[in-house]
């Protein structure tokens, strides 16, 4: 039987997702259902760090996804964000708004996505609001999330200097050419269930926050960002932050097998494809294998060396510079078909 | 000349919108623009407070009304959730999802009331996302605010204890009302200008956060709240919390002459009117004069105490219990005219 919001009523709602999350950790002194979550967010010596970001139904996800999966990307892109700079989660803060006319239960489960990846990184969930949203209106998702670091260890965008190596963590494009295969297959307009044995539909739908490399790089990478607009577009942002360019050999970026078996476009989706939500690094070259220790087992790849001159080269394998491919990464205020 | 939000483009209207924010305070170590904003939170021995909200076209304001005062009031609903904790305000996330139409100047001077009430309690803006909407679809905004308070000072729901003065800060019901005469005069329908020059309307659209008295009654209140979802209903919050119950005179609610100018309304507007946005609070009766000049020039007023029977009675002038009102505060995930 299907149930909707406004059927439940804002109260019971609150009380049956609440009832989802975490149970408060240890730092917390209030928890979430007071006008404020109270948490000992930070260490001793460490600062607060805070990301903020909205999901939007029509553009970054449609509800005939798994909701518990567009839940975890929520929480999973907030995360991401955090390991950029180096630091350890803690809180977060998760607002939802959608018409009372939405099903109860895609709710319940985006909550449970949620939670499981609060869990898994220990992360407490501090606080939230409910609102309603005129009919046929999008669900919109908020997600804050709140860590600590050390002063000295946070990793900003700019400090890349020339002679940095440019890294990677994992392998790029893959959840581009996923949600690429979904768009085709008719997922995106509910036409089809997608298919989550495919890895890289599910690289699209279910990103792997770099926490831990994240923090392994911390106090040791010179600049550092989450790969969420493509590995051109926020290697632009590090060059740009950093007052430097880089020279990038294309032949070295890290390819899944899934991606290379895509055929011509591999290469295009890597440099490109927004949402890999991988972390792009720069190190100095001594740094080198610390680096790679740090990153464990997601792996590291050296794609190329800060240079410089200004703007970013690719380069092929005979040494000729790669036209700059068309899509330079993701455009909002865009048409729905941008999802 | 109009532009809209599209014909900007997003990274030019980031900057926009970010040059209209305050400069970062001396607290901030990476400003808003890095994948985190990072801060100095807390105070020594300090803990982090934080709460979210989201305000939705249709359902908590219109493009009809002054984008500024909307700003200013996104935020003072956020100021206001840490004032009721005892807490200083410090950081905030801003986050906006518009549709590619929406009016450029629109949204700058939402940001520049959010700037304003920024600046007004030292709050940084510490990060932010944009995000598109499907045309047609409301603009919704997500503000979290963070802040730091001693955690034997933080003052919560729970708390009260029987004998316990109830106490309110300024006056009650005058946002209801106001709302009500914007309803009446076809302002939220967008027909006619919202008559700043009323002291109800104001009231309504720029709440002020009892911030400072927030933090006089800090470590001295036995539990606060803000009035958000009108006085009986969040006395109601606090009861339960607190596992009390509460007897109101009603003669002693603080109305505004504005207020009890609109007639025999006015004690059901103070009763059970939402966004008044004062602080709901108890005390020890031996603390009521201390707490009276904790409230400064805001003012407080005694309108009764808690008692160990469970639930709410408020008694008339000559004894008699009064029936409680039908309206007993907000209903959200209804229909858009309870705006």
């Amino acid at each position: 039987v299907s149930v909707t919001l406004r059927e439940v009523g804002e109260f019971p709602l609150i009380e049956r997702l609440k009832a989802r999350l975490p149970a408060p950790s240890s730092r917390v002194l209030v928890p979430l259902g007071d006008d404020g979550g109270v948490c000992r967010l930070t260490g001793e010596g460490e600062v607060a760090v805070s990301t903020v970001d909205l999901l939007v139904e029509g553009i970054d996800f449609v509800q005939a996804l798994p909701a518990r999966l567009v839940g975890r990307k929520a929480m999973a892109v907030n995360l991401s964000d955090l390991a950029a700079m180096g630091a350890r989660p803690a809180g977060a803060l998760v607002a939802v708004a959608a018409p009372g006319t939405t099903e109860l239960s895609w709710v319940e489960s985006l909550y449970d996505g949620i939670a499981e990846r609060a869990r898994e990184h220990a992360v407490d969930v501090l606080g939230g609001d409910l609102s309603g949203m005129p009919e046929g209106a999008p669900i919109v998702l908020s997600v804050t999330a709140l860590g600590g670091a050390l002063p000295e260890k946070v990793v900003r965008r700019a400090g890349a200097r020339p002679g940095n190596l440019v890294c990677v963590t994992g392998t790029l494009g893959d959840a581009a050419a996923g949600l690429d295969r979904m768009r085709s297959s008719g997922t995106l307009a509910g036409k089809t269930a997608p298919d989550l044995f495919d890895p890289l539909v599910l690289r699209q739908l279910d990103p792997t926050p770099r926490v831990e490399a994240g923090l392994g790089l911390a106090g040791l990478s010179t600049a550092m960002i989450d790969i969420s607009d493509g590995f051109l577009a926020d290697l632009g942002h590090v060059c740009e932050a950093s007052g430097a360019g880089a020279s990038i050999e294309a032949g070295k970026l890290p390819l899944s097998r899934a991606l290379q078996a895509t055929g011509p476009d591999a290469l295009s989706w890597a440099l490109s494809g927004g949402e890999d939500f991988e972390l792009l690094f720069t190190v100095r070259p001594g740094d080198e294998e610390r680096a790679r220790a740090a990153c464990g087992a997601v792996g590291m790849t050296v794609v190329g060396h800060m240079v410089r001159e200004r703007g970013i080269r690719v380069l092929q394998a005979d040494g000729r510079v790669l036209d700059p491919p068309k899509r330079a990464g993701w455009t909002h205020f865009g048409p729905v078909e941008n999802l």
